[in-house]
């Protein structure tokens, strides 16, 4: 039986047309950008040709606005320690608690060392920002707010836009780890008052080991790895051009595939998530229903232990996550889910699914036959299993 | 023709056997390494084992000693910066005159910005080290002394396990940008006292985007780029396996041609040397020619511009460079040749030759062809040609 790959948010595999692109970088137009000679000119226009599909994707007026990095974690960093060199009177950070490690671990950092104050904003139980919250961090002391776009775990979404425009009222700058966004759900950064987001190649289908920062034209940003003047002196180091031109290629495929996302993979999200509801009893689904990315699902199953079920999933041929692969090993239940104060016996059976476009019928046919008798087997062991009530009802899922 | 490729000191073409062990890691094992399934697991053992390879090519006491990081220019930022966050009671830094940008943009940058005294250690005519100053400088102030392997532009060894004997008996911690040495010549860390030490995959025919920081076991060290536990703990973000890979088998092929380095592509570059010397007057080799790089060309051409140089060489199929790719495109010489005090008129019309073991004699053959008049012609133009003397004795090269 073929393996199911349902860990679509930790990485995706490369696309073949990716690849293909990618292959004349190593060998044959191998030069360096920046040099004077042929080799380094015809890699020149190809890197631009790249940036430019990636405007498109986001819908960032220009294309110099991209700063291509080595992923998502870097531009993370970059955005945050940015705003703060670039605003040394200001030295206060809003972000949420259900945000990456690449924003918290830097800002629990920044809070231990530098004495940045750092407002971790609260979600409610369906992971939605507490704007009360938020409303009431902003003031002149705030240099930056991150907010991610959407959340890895549960594809719950946030209302960047209009968070974007309420720290601008105060002067502080916006930024959005839209790593798990971007090639999910359109994006059209134009529009809004949106400063900085991080983008990764990895999860839209291209190369690990790129990313790139969206830095909006008249942001005043500190490059934060100085070396050669690539990248407009915003980031040094000799221009990874394969990779580049793999998240070009990337970029264009998410734009064909971008309403293949909001339906036949949203489908296939959707009929598995009704299927495992209806045939395993104490069971609900995490994350804003209403609200989230088309290909996430993140359910939880109470009273066992989420590790247990990945093992057994995984000897079924079917790869799935408990959460961010980033903290894996962990006993812990995962950030986003205690801070949405989901009962800590559900927490711990949280297991996420999360699709693309490589994902078709037969894969969701093999869970919906290979869990139900994984969560009998492992509730049978389960000391709390018996006598168990029904799910908490606001974590009842809605379907139209 | 086919193309001459001499500019090898910028980047390297990707070797295929480097791309035909990437490849799987982008369509098939394309899994993440922190993720607990089988598409995770399989990747985590060949990350290990390019740990090792690479382990093995530089001579590490233990693997993990290295770490994965996006290039030179990071790893050269980050120990930078590692030290002096391990180190809070010493705010001074020793480099040299000549290193990359990577080392002096961000020294500038932190001499300006957080007050940091640094002390830039000059370098002779040959471009080797001021001793007594770098000596001088050394006290318990000290919290990092970086010197390069070896110089980019001219290919000069500095005496980096002298140094670093130096440096610690001040307790100051020794980094060495080993970007242009590992590959080119024997390095083998553990009988040393250097601390830290940069390489770059593009620099060795394995793939740009991909580098490694080596920390020696013991030597505190504080991540630069943060976010999940991945390097243990050390650099955040996903793992570019793909580039991992491709650095753990150009780090294989480099040790298997170590030989041909010192023996057949010396020869090329030797033979290059002698040539241009006899068919050009007032031609002069910079650089320590006793002690340098086996694959480094750098000739100074009196009373020409060097980018002319290059744009007429260019128009023969052949690829040079006037220094650092990093900094084309300056109208200045290079602050490499300027720090060596080589005459203004000279250092504007330094080319540098740099070969790999892709190179053959044919390569030679076609730039003594061309070189000659190039020179002749662009010297018909200058106004400073007429009544020029001799070359300098001391940057005379002398051959064995």
């Amino acid at each position: 039986m073929n393996p199911v790959y349902l860990d679509n948010n930790a990485t995706t595999r490369v696309d073949a047309e990716v690849v293909a692109a990618m292959l004349p970088f190593f060998t044959e137009q191998f030069g360096n950008p920046s040099s004077m000679h042929a080799f380094g000119a015809d890699v020149g226009g190809a890197v631009k040709a790249a940036r430019k599909s990636l405007q498109s994707l986001i819908g960032a007026e220009f294309d110099h606005e991209i700063v291509f990095t080595s992923g998502g974690t870097e531009s993370d960093n970059a955005s945050i320690l940015s705003a703060l060199e670039a605003n040394p009177d200001r030295d206060e950070i809003i972000t949420s608690s259900v945000e990456h490690p690449a924003i918290l671990s830097l800002c629990a950092h920044l809070e231990k060392t530098r004495g940045i104050k750092v407002h971790i904003i609260p979600v409610d139980a369906k992971g939605r920002l507490d704007r009360d919250a938020y409303s009431a961090a902003l003031s002149p002391k705030v240099a930056i707010a991150s907010i991610m776009w959407a959340n890895n775990e549960t594809g719950t979404i946030f209302p960047v836009a209009e968070l974007a425009e309420e720290a601008k009222a105060v002067g502080a700058l916006f930024h959005t780890d839209a790593v798990q966004a971007v090639g999910k759900v359109p994006v059209d950064l134009k529009s809004t008052a949106i400063d900085m987001l991080s983008l990764s190649g990895h999860k839209l289908h291209g190369p690990k080991g790129i990313g790139a920062l969206y830095v909006k034209r008249g942001v005043r940003f500190r490059s934060q790895i100085k070396g050669g003047q690539q990248e407009r002196g915003r980031r040094g180091g000799t221009e990874n051009t394969p990779g580049i031109v793999g998240l070009g290629k990337a970029a264009e495929l998410a734009a064909l595939h971008m309403e293949e996302e909001q339906t036949r993979v949203k489908a296939l999200r959707d009929r598995l998530e009704k299927g495992l509801l209806q045939r395993i009893p104490n069971t609900f689904i995490t994350g804003d229903v209403d609200n989230r990315l088309p290909n996430t699902c993140n359910i939880a199953c109470e009273y066992i232990e989420g590790e247990a079920i990945l093992l057994l999933l995984n000897r079924a041929g079917i790869a799935a996550s408990s959460g961010s692969a980033c903290t894996s090993g962990s006993l812990e239940p995962s950030h986003v889910l205690r801070a949405m104060n989901i009962p800590y016996t559900a927490a711990h059976g949280a297991t996420r699914f999360s699709f693309s476009r490589d994902n078709v019928d037969e894969d969701v046919d093999r869970v919906l036959d290979a869990m139900p008798p994984i969560i009998e087997q492992l509730r049978q062991l389960s000391p709390f299993w018996q006598g168990a009530g029904e799910a908490p009802a606001e974590f009842k899922p809605v379907y139209a």
